[in-house]
């Protein structure tokens, strides 16, 4: 057992970075819940994308990372998504993409993350530093969702609700 | 060495942690010098905080946290941090607080990342899970500053420049 062998001298395990990616998954499904249908799609600040938009990228991302670390196919980068046209059908692909990572992420080797790889065909890093990148982008733009709401008048939920 | 024990079974090893957290102190600072003085400490959205008081709870959190895990010596959380009314001097509290991360990180123990701790007296968590939810809650507060930049007019730096 990987864990147990290196139980004091691991800084994260497995799959206690699993939960840690579908806590912050849990928060983002919640900022998105809380945004009125017409404001998702519409609302900008700065001319900056919709909220939409970001949740589109990060579902362009999340999921075919599981996968790529998995089995080390890489799909093409696609944030248009243009059948996502309303808040339940991003909802239902959140949730599909959070039983995706769920699914792959049992059969990526321990090894793939400190391994060089090439995400999506062109992003040179390591397995861990493609993970963390892309979970470091939610949170980015999560946190822009947030002064969207603020400014619509929208209380976000709390930044700690990762469950 | 622990680290040469763990290589193949390892998601992020210690010098890498600090690297890719050093790394989002770069585009930190890169987003708090791209503030106007002015602006930095009066502009707000929505009714949330400025940039400076932003930054400063991250100044509150960052070092604080290193040196706690490093000691398990946790100063009393304090984000008011009334000394610092410039963007000179936010600046240089920065600088100050990286220094002090890179002194206590060298030893801070692997053990203490999987323990249990009590941070600032008051949250409990893992070594870890502190840790992570200081950079995240760094990096979803600085996602924020790239909106009020933008509304100011001003491109923020870009996201993956953490170099």
């Amino acid at each position: 057992m990987e864990t147990t062998k290196t139980t004091t001298s691991t800084i994260i395990h497995k799959d206690q970075l699993l939960t840690h990616w579908l806590g912050h998954r849990k928060l983002t499904r919640k900022v998105l819940e809380a945004f009125p249908e017409k404001e998702l799609f519409e609302f900008s600040i700065g001319g900056m994308r919709p909220f939409a938009n970001l949740i589109k990228e990060m579902l362009a991302m999340a999921a075919p990372t599981a996968q790529g670390l998995a089995t080390d196919e890489w799909e093409t980068f696609d944030e248009e998504k243009k059948e996502l046209t309303t808040k339940s059908s991003l909802l239902a692909s959140w949730d599909e993409s959070t039983d995706t990572i769920e699914h792959f992420w049992k059969t990526i080797p321990m090894e793939k993350f400190q391994q060089h790889i090439v995400s999506f065909g062109q992003y040179e890093g390591t397995g861990y530093s493609t993970l963390f990148y892309i979970i470091d982008n939610e949170i980015h733009h999560r946190g822009q969702g947030y002064v969207y709401l603020r400014a619509l008048g929208i209380t976000p939920p709390n930044f700690w609700e990762q469950y």
